[in-house]
C-alpha cells in the first residue's frame, strides 16, 4: 500500500470524468464562461494551445501552406449549395439576425427590429463553403495549382452537451483547404496532412496515435474519404485527434472551383480540407495526466522549468532570488528540443510548498526549489514532474545535483522527458489493444466485462456499406461503441467479419469514443 | 522629367485613396469577400499581420502579460451594466438570435423559429465586459493582483462604411486588460502600454508616431483617459494606430471586480485595456507605400529575400536552382535584426521579369535575379526595394555583388533599410506638422489652402469641457477635421487658444482624420 498522498482529491481509477475535470481546475487551464456552451481559456492552459499552435505552424508552413484569413460570417447562400454538406451542420449554428441593439421598455436591451439583416449570417462551423469561394476567384489555370491554404480561427457549433476542451459550442483550430488538378494530387495531400498529424501528435504531444481511415458513416458531411488520428486516453476511450478529408469534387462543384487545365480545356479541382483543434489539448490531459494533476510534455510546457526560491520576507530574500536570477540565466542558455530552454524565476508571494504543489498541478516538467542552506551548499533541489515520488518513503522525488551538474541535467532531463512520456503513452496503448475477437457477442462481452476501462478491439470485417452499414453502427450503439477508424498499417484481414459472417476485407477499430 | 514606368497605375499624389486600393490589390493582400464589410486577407497580408503580431506579441510577454482567450458571444446583460460602453457600440453590434437553420418551403434555409435564444447574444466589439467577468473571480485578494491579461482575437463592429484594413465590420486585434490595485498602478500600466506601441511602432514597423492623450470626446466609451499613438500617412492624413485606455473603476464597477485590499477591506480595482489591430497594417501601406506598391520593412517582411532564378523549362534549369538553394542557405544562415534571415527561392512557373514586378509590388525588400551568365560569373543582380530606380536611366538600379560579397551585404541592406523607412518617414512628417496658426480662420485657411494634402497643425488651447469642447469638435468638423491627441512631448503652452481665445494650457494636434 502506498503512502503517497496525491496532489487531487480524485483519482483517475475512481472517477476519470471527475478527476478530468479536477484536472482543469487545479491546473488552472479553462473555466465555464457563464456564456453557455463557451469556456475561458486560462493563460496557463492557453499557453499549452499557444505551444501546439507554434509546433504545428511550423509544420504547416514547411509543406509550404500559407496562412491567410477568412470572415467570420456565412452568408446561408454558401450553405444551400452542398446539400450533404449544410445535412450535416444545419442542426447547429449559430445565426446572427440583427446588426443592432436598442432600449426595450424594461430599461434592458433588444435586438433592433429596424436592423434586421436581409439574409441571415451564419457564424462559421467550418469553412470549406467561403473559402471554396475564394479559390474559385483564384484558381484560373493549372499554374495556380496547388492552392494551399491555412487558417487559424475560432469556429461555432451549437453543442448540446459541452465538456471542457473536448466538446464546446465555440472552439478555436486551424484548417487547412487545398486544391489540386487530379484526385492523385488531392489524395496525397490528404495522407501528408494525416502524416503530419500523426508527427505532431506523438513528436511534439507525445501522444501515440493510430492514423487510419474512418468508415463510411463518421465521415465529413460532403468528404469523399475522411481519415483520422485516434488517440487513447487512460480511461480506454478513444479520442479523434485530428482529421483530413478527400473532398473530390463536391466542393469546386459547389462553389465553382474551376481551372484551364493543361490541355486548356476546363476543369473542376479537387479539394482537401483537415483540421486540429483546441481538442487536443483534452487529449493532452487524459494522456498525460496523473493523480497529481497534468504531466505537460516538454516541447509543449509554456514553462520547462520553474524556479522557486524559499523566500521569508527578510533582507535576504534579495540575495536568494540574484542567485536564482543568475541561475535562471544559466538554465535560459541552453537550447532543448531544438529551442531555447523556456524557465521562469517564481518569485510571487506565497510559501514555497504552496507553490510546489501549484506547479505539479500545472504539471511544470521540472520544479527547481533553492533555499538559503542550498545556496550555502551550491546545490539545488530539483524534482521531475515525471517521477514525482519515492514510492519507498512516499515522499517528493527530490534530486540535489551541484548548480553546474543542474545547468547540464535539466536539458537531458527535459529531453528525455519528451520520449518517456511518449514510449509510456505507447505501452499503456499497446496493451490495450485486443486483436483476436471474432463475433459479436465475444466484442460486447469484451466491452460488458469486468474491467473499468476496456481499451480497443481490432476486428476484422467486410467493410459493410450503406443500410448494411447502419445496422452495424445500430448494434455497436447498443453497447456504447463507434467505429473508430481502419488503421493505416493494420495486418491484411485473413478471417470473417465479426459484424456479417462474410469474408472479412480489412481489419477495423471499434471503441467507446469521446 | 523622370521617364521612370512605375509599376502602379495610379500615383499617390493624384488620387491617394484609388491608389491604397491598387497597392492591396497589386501586392495581393487582401480583397473583398463578398461578405458585407468582411475582407479575406490573402497570404502576403496576413503574412505582415503575423509578424506584427510575434513581435508585438514578444514585448506583450516581457510585460509580464499572459495570453488567454474568452468567448466570441457577449450575453446582454453584460453590455446593460455599463451604460456609456453600450452608449457607445449598441449602434454597430452583430446579435445571434438563433443556434439552427431548417428548410424554408422554397428550397432555401432559415433560422428555425423553434431554435430561437432564450436571451440573444452579441458577437464581442471588444471584451472589456466579459472579461471583467472573468476578473471578478480571479480577484479575491491584492496578492491577485496586478492581473494582467492579453487576447488575440476577432472582433465585430457592423460598420456601414468599410475600407479594406482601415475599417472593417470583422477585424483581427490583440486587446491587453489589466486589473490594478489603485490608480497610480493603473495608470503607469496605461503609459507603459502606450510607450510599447510607440516602440513597436517605431522600431517594428518603421512607423513614426506621436504618443498623446486624446480630448474627452475621442474617449474610449466608459474610459476616463484615452491615449493613442497618431501617424500621418503620405496624404498627410493622421491614423489612430494604437490605443490605452486607463477605464478608472467603471468597469470594476460594473463587473464587481473587488479585492481584499492590505488593510483587509474591500476595495475596487482600477482597469486598464489596451489594442492594437490589422489596422496597422493598412498604416503601413499608406506610410511606406510608392508608386511602385508596397514596401515592406525587413522586420516585418514574411519573406526579406526573394531569389528568382532565370529559367527556361531546360535541362540547365536544375543547375542554376542547385546554385540558387545553396545562395538561399547562405543567407538563410545569417541573422538580421535579432532573427534568423527569411529568404525565398522562387521557382514557381512564369518569366524572371514578370516575377520580379510581382515582388517589387509586394514590397520584398530585397530581390535577387540570378541568370546563367550571373552564375557562371559568380555574381547575382540584386534590387534594394527602397532604392528601385536609378533616376538617370530610368531603370532599375541593380548591384552585382560577387556571390560571396552579397552574403554580407544583404543582412547590412535589411538593417540599413529598417532604419531608413523610418527616418524617411519620420522627416515626411516632421516637414508636414505646422506650428504657430493662432487663430481658426488661419487654421480653416491652412486646410483649405492650396496643399492638396495638408499635414498637421498642433495649437494651442485651453482644453475646453463638455458643451464648450462640442462646440469646438463641431466646428473643426465643417473642415472635416478632428482633435488627434495632445502630445506628450509637445513644448508647454505659452499663448490663447486658437478655438477659445482663452489663455492656453497644452497644445493639441488638428488633423483630418482616417
Amino acid at each position: 500500500m502506498s503512502q503517497i498522498r496525491h496532489a487531487l482529491t480524485t483519482r483517475r481509477e475512481d472517477d476519470f470524468a471527475a478527476w478530468y475535470q479536477e484536472v482543469i481546475s487545479a491546473a488552472d487551464m479553462a473555466e465555464e464562461s457563464g456564456v453557455r456552451g463557451c469556456m475561458v481559456i486560462k493563460p496557463w492552459g492557453f499557453g499549452i494551445w499557444e505551444r501546439m499552435q507554434r509546433l504545428l505552424d511550423d509544420r504547416i508552413k514547411a509543406a509550404g501552406v500559407e496562412n491567410a484569413y477568412f470572415p467570420l460570417f456565412i452568408p446561408l447562400a454558401n450553405f444551400e449549395r452542398e446539400a450533404a454538406h449544410v445535412e450535416g451542420f444545419a442542426k447547429e449554428m449559430a445565426v446572427v439576425t440583427h446588426h443592432r441593439l436598442i432600449a426595450d421598455n424594461k430599461g434592458g436591451l433588444i435586438p433592433d427590429p429596424e436592423a434586421k439583416l436581409e439574409e441571415p449570417l451564419v457564424v462559421r462551423p467550418t469553412s470549406e463553403t467561403i473559402i471554396g469561394d475564394a479559390m474559385s476567384r483564384w484558381t484560373q489555370s493549372w499554374r495556380d495549382l496547388p492552392l494551399k491554404l491555412n487558417q487559424w480561427a475560432n469556429v461555432v457549433r451549437w453543442e448540446m452537451r459541452t465538456r471542457m476542451f473536448l466538446r464546446t459550442s465555440e472552439f478555436l483550430w486551424q484548417e487547412g483547404h487545398t486544391a489540386h488538378e487530379n484526385e492523385a494530387d488531392a489524395k496525397a495531400e490528404t495522407m501528408r496532412a494525416l502524416e503530419m498529424y500523426r508527427a505532431f501528435a506523438e513528436e511534439n504531444c507525445a501522444i501515440p496515435v493510430v492514423a487510419g481511415e474512418k468508415p463510411e458513416n463518421e465521415r465529413f458531411p460532403g468528404a469523399v474519404e475522411t481519415w483520422s488520428i485516434e488517440a487513447m486516453m487512460q480511461d480506454g476511450k478513444a479520442l479523434q485527434a485530428g482529421t483530413s478529408h478527400y473532398l473530390g469534387t463536391n466542393f469546386a462543384q459547389a462553389a465553382n472551383i474551376r481551372y484551364q487545365d493543361r490541355e486548356g480545356g476546363q476543369a473542376l479541382a479537387h479539394t482537401v480540407s483537415w483540421g486540429v483543434s483546441t481538442r487536443m489539448v483534452g487529449g493532452l490531459i487524459m494522456t498525460h495526466g496523473d493523480d497529481d494533476g497534468l504531466r505537460v510534455p516538454p516541447a509543449l510546457a509554456p514553462q520547462q522549468v520553474v524556479i522557486l526560491p524559499m523566500l521569508r520576507d527578510k533582507p535576504e530574500d534579495s540575495e536568494i532570488i540574484a542567485w536564482c536570477e543568475d541561475l535562471r540565466a544559466g538554465l535560459a542558455a541552453h537550447h532543448v528540443l531544438g529551442e531555447p530552454l523556456r524557465v521562469l524565476l517564481d518569485t510571487k508571494p506565497g510559501k514555497a510548498a504552496a507553490k510546489r504543489w501549484d506547479w505539479v498541478r500545472k504539471g511544470a516538467p521540472v520544479i527547481i526549489e533553492v533555499g538559503p542552506r542550498d545556496m550555502e551548499n551550491g546545490v539545488v533541489s530539483l524534482l521531475r514532474r515525471d517521477a514525482l515520488w519515492d514510492e519507498a518513503s512516499g515522499k517528493p522525488a527530490f534530486q540535489s545535483p551541484a548548480r553546474d551538474e543542474a545547468l547540464t541535467r535539466v536539458p537531458a532531463i527535459l529531453a528525455e522527458m519528451q520520449t518517456g512520456l511518449l514510449a509510456e503513452a505507447r505501452a499503456r496503448r499497446d496493451a490495450n489493444i485486443v486483436r483476436g475477437i471474432t463475433d459479436m457477442d465475444a466484442l460486447a462481452a469484451f466491452f460488458g466485462g469486468e474491467a473499468k476501462y476496456p481499451g480497443w478491439v481490432e476486428v476484422q470485417w467486410s467493410k459493410p456499406t450503406g443500410g448494411a452499414l447502419d445496422k452495424v453502427v445500430e448494434q455497436l450503439k447498443t453497447h456504447r461503441l463507434t467505429l473508430r477508424n481502419v488503421p493505416l498499417d493494420a495486418a491484411p484481414a485473413d478471417g470473417t467479419c465479426v459484424f456479417t459472417g462474410e469474408p472479412a476485407v480489412e481489419r477495423v477499430l471499434v471503441a467507446r469514443a469521446y
